[in-house]
């Protein structure tokens, strides 16, 4: 026996609503209860449970309640008791004072220098403006915050110098204090960056378990590293743990991000002067070990390694090394080396054109004329026909060589010299003297050599005679990468860093907007929080709070 | 100055070509010289080079030989030479008796086991066809052969219980003898599967240099791991690996195959009883390490693991563990914990489905109604609009789990429990119960418990109870997912395994068509190689092939 009643447009905080649930539950006679907001996804979820009941008419911003009862009359009886089950303060809850408003709420507490937020998403964005506009970073928990709200607010709070976590931030470590979930962890040296909540529990949780230990944890949300987003958050995130002195590793963890935003962030992690260690879960890794990044493969792995490195000596700073300042070409006749060089490059080289594109924007208009940067696999079928392979015969190869030797745009040329069984004879003999072209003409040539010392054309003597015409010479495609990657220069910040007074020391205070637990988890920790009373505006009617928005950009404007 | 000529029609080996136009270069009075196929891609290389003549009216199998001169008289003479310079024979070449057809090379060799093909790609099919018709593994270099030729002759192959190696197969290297292009490397227990050719010449150059050897190595072809051939080739050569007592580690290189075959291919890797190295450039890796499979990033990490894998004692058999019978559900509050297990999960379980959908085939119809094997992330924003995320609340996921254990056909249910601060006081106090009813219905409930030991919800006595309820406890998705490999059962192959007679002892005994080249060189390491004198059929002449090609039809029909 089903009985229900709507509260239209009424707010509860979830946590109440859990509450209420589990009290009616708790009721004689009731057999199952729902108390939930009547999304159409709730609305599915009491449904599979039976406990949704026939031609409801509440809206998703109703609060709907149904009682499922041994018998009508208990259903009913439950049902009336709500009021009162809800006006019952949950257990530990001490009635003190507390601000109404955020404004009081941080006169209250000056040291405060952190807003946490919980409120529902479509209040979240106002009181984030709102705590941005006090001076505060923020830690915005809540979610179904719409996409362009965000890009509005981390544009605010980075011109600002601020930092805004969020919005979906289920967890950061700040200081020693863990915010939304967070998992107790030693302090330490292992910095992390994270867009997904869970992810930066389970690898700091991990770095714990292993011995490790955590300087700062800083969660971005999971839409920062959208290309709409850009990776604001992550980019500030990652200038702080670059310069903050306790951190001497640093960890990235997210889903795969945009091309182009994981390039940049990639980019800046490339320029950390730390090891870094990236997972981004999904994506495919350039390779195991570049330049300072390790890219891991899972959250376990990414832990385990940053303890690993944590343990190691700080790295020696790189001497400095002229950085990339012209286009990149490269002219392979291995196909799988090309993929593995373009797949490398494209992680921190956008725009980049080949013959083999990996992705569709990458695909060459005509593979006759290189673009930007260039890699192109001249062992391709399309340059194969009724013509020996790039192996064996270097002319194709060596006419390119030149081509772009001699293009002023031109800064490194990569190359591949396989040796072995049915390879050219001396393809040294053939290649050093373009090579000796380009390197006078002021172009790096990068040589990566694929062969043994049981090989017919001599090893040691191939590199030898490309070596004196002036190429680099790399055993492998990463270790080609590896010196590609180290003279990427930095990539420029649109936006002022973000102080590290915030940054370090021990315990935070902040302000609480939203669930209380969270204030509470805080305080346990030995940090201060200091809750606000928060009531949604105009009492969560939707018309009123337009007109109130209205006004109060009016009065400010 | 420049001249031309155009032949209609003429077949040369490209090794010929090559020569002519590096004679006529080297006449008085010729700057640079041209001599191609007329493809298109041909004549924007000369074009290039600034040697394509204006006009010029060949087609793309007329062979266009075009000469810069200082002169036109010298340029003239020149191509005037070109005749006597095609009858000049190589330098090295011996004049003996060569078999005119495959046949008569096979009579002529019995103890061959293999065909070396590398004539042009429109010819190849029929060679090869013949080849496998005589009972021989091919190694078929020829690229530019049609995809339909190709699952064409593999399915033929693998029926007769041949290996096809290729079209466009770069390398292999089989009982210590490189076939086509391959560095000499040492023999040794790592067996190499590879659709690349580079790819598999960089990681046994790797190998050898770091100390280790080389079994078996076995080029597929670059196209074998796309759906349409569905990495025949790689499932006989893994299985031929697997078989092999002298391999104690495979590795398995490829860009990224298509879904489906990756799946089969990791399946059957993970059935290997070895060690399995996989490295598909490019694919995002489901882990670093789950079962006996090591996901390596690049070329040279591959390598390096192999060879670290290969001093290793072989491991032990693992007891027989019961199969995954059903499907597999898992009910996830943490959204990167669920999206680690979808990533390792879709690598080798399809169809697989998802509210967090990595690929669009993915995507649940309705999240409401698990199908087949399904992850769920239920804090995603659709289930948490007026509702607390389940890391706090655990309604939704004890409904889901009862639903789920409901099931008759379902095997594992995979939970996670997120302790920390923020999180549900005590969840093992509520899941527990239903994790009891799971068990006890028949299912095995794999549970990942992120947590450390000081967390408010005190990690172990969690831990405790969950397994008291009887389900397995994993401190992460990583080792949940091995939990998980470990219990898939082996892939059927609808083919008869290949015999391993061919595969094992020293030296090879091949009859080469095309390229005298790869004849040399399996000469030149101690093997025996029957060149045929190859000339294409009806001179090349296209409407001739086809008749003589429907004659031989009508003939075998």
């Amino acid at each position: 026996m089903i009985v229900h009643e709507i509260r239209k447009g009424a707010y509860y905080d979830s946590v109440v609503l859990m509450q209420l649930q589990k009290a009616l539950v708790a009721l004689p006679d009731v057999v199952d209860a729902g108390v939930v907001m009547a999304t159409a996804a709730n609305r599915e979820v009491l449904a599979a449970s039976e406990l949704l009941p026939a031609d409801v008419l509440a809206k998703a911003d109703d609060l709907l309640i149904v009682v499922k009862g041994e018998s009508e009359q208990g259903a009913r009886m439950a049902l009336a008791q709500v009021d009162e089950l809800l006006a019952r303060r949950p257990a530990g809850t001490v009635a003190t004072f507390r601000p109404k408003s955020l404004a009081t709420a941080v006169a209250q507490a000056p040291s405060a220098q952190f807003v946490l937020i919980s409120v529902p998403g479509r209040y979240a964005t106002g009181v984030a403006k709102e705590a941005l506009d006090l001076g505060h970073h923020v830690f915005l928990y809540s979610d179904n915050v719409p996409l362009a709200d965000e890009v509005h607010l981390k544009h605010m709070a980075a011109a600002k110098g601020l930092l805004l976590m969020g919005p979906d931030c289920g967890t950061a470590v700040i200081n020693g204090i863990g915010l939304g979930f967070a998992n107790r962890v030693r302090r330490g040296s292992i910095g992390l960056v994270a867009a997904s909540g869970t992810g930066l529990q389970a690898v700091s949780a991990e770095i714990h378990n292993l011995g490790g230990g955590i300087s700062q944890a800083i969660g971005v949300g999971g839409r920062d590293l959208k290309s709409d987003v850009g990776g604001i958050t992550a980019l500030q995130a990652l200038d702080i743990l670059k310069r903050d002195p306790h951190t001497t590793v640093i960890v990235l963890i997210s889903k795969p991000p945009a091309a182009d935003v994981a390039a940049r962030l990639l980019r800046a992690a490339q320029n950390a002067g730390k090891p870094v260690v990236v997972n981004f879960i999904g994506y495919a890794p350039p390779g195991r070990r570049i330049g300072n990044l390790l890219f891991a493969s899972g959250l376990s792995d990414a832990a385990e390694h940053a303890v690993q490195l944590s343990y190691l000596e700080p790295p020696a700073l790189l001497p400095s090394r002229r950085p990339l300042r012209g286009y990149l070409r490269g002219l392979f006749s291995g196909g799988t080396l090309a993929y593995e060089v373009l797949l490398g490059l494209q992680a921190v080289l956008t725009p980049l054109v080949s013959n083999i594109a990996i992705t569709p924007a990458q695909q060459m208009a005509d593979v006759m004329q290189s673009q930007g940067h260039t890699i192109l696999d001249l062992g391709e079928d399309v340059f194969t026909q009724g013509r020996l392979h790039p192996m064996m015969d270097n002319d194709l190869r060596l006419r390119r060589l030149r081509q772009e030797a001699a293009d002023p745009e031109v800064d490194m040329i990569l190359l591949d010299v396989v040796l072995g069984e049915g390879a050219h004879p001396d393809p040294a003999h053939e290649l050093a003297p373009a090579i000796g072209t380009a390197v006078q003409a002021g172009k790096r040539v990068v040589t990566i050599v694929v062969g043994t010392e049981e090989d017919p054309q001599v090893l040691d003597s191939q590199i030898e005679r490309l070596a004196a015409a002036g190429a680099q010479i790399f055993p492998s495609a990463n270790e080609a990468l590896d010196y590609v990657y180290n003279r990427l220069p930095p990539v420029e910040s649109a936006y002022p860093p973000v102080p590290l007074t915030a940054f370090g020391g021990r315990g935070l205070t902040a302000v609480n907007v939203g669930l209380e637990s969270f204030a509470q988890s805080v305080r346990g920790q030995g940090g201060t929080a200091v809750p606000v009373d928060w009531r949604p505006p105009a009492g969560g009617n939707e018309k009123l709070m337009a007109i109130l928005a209205k006004m109060k950009q009016q009065e400010g404007g």
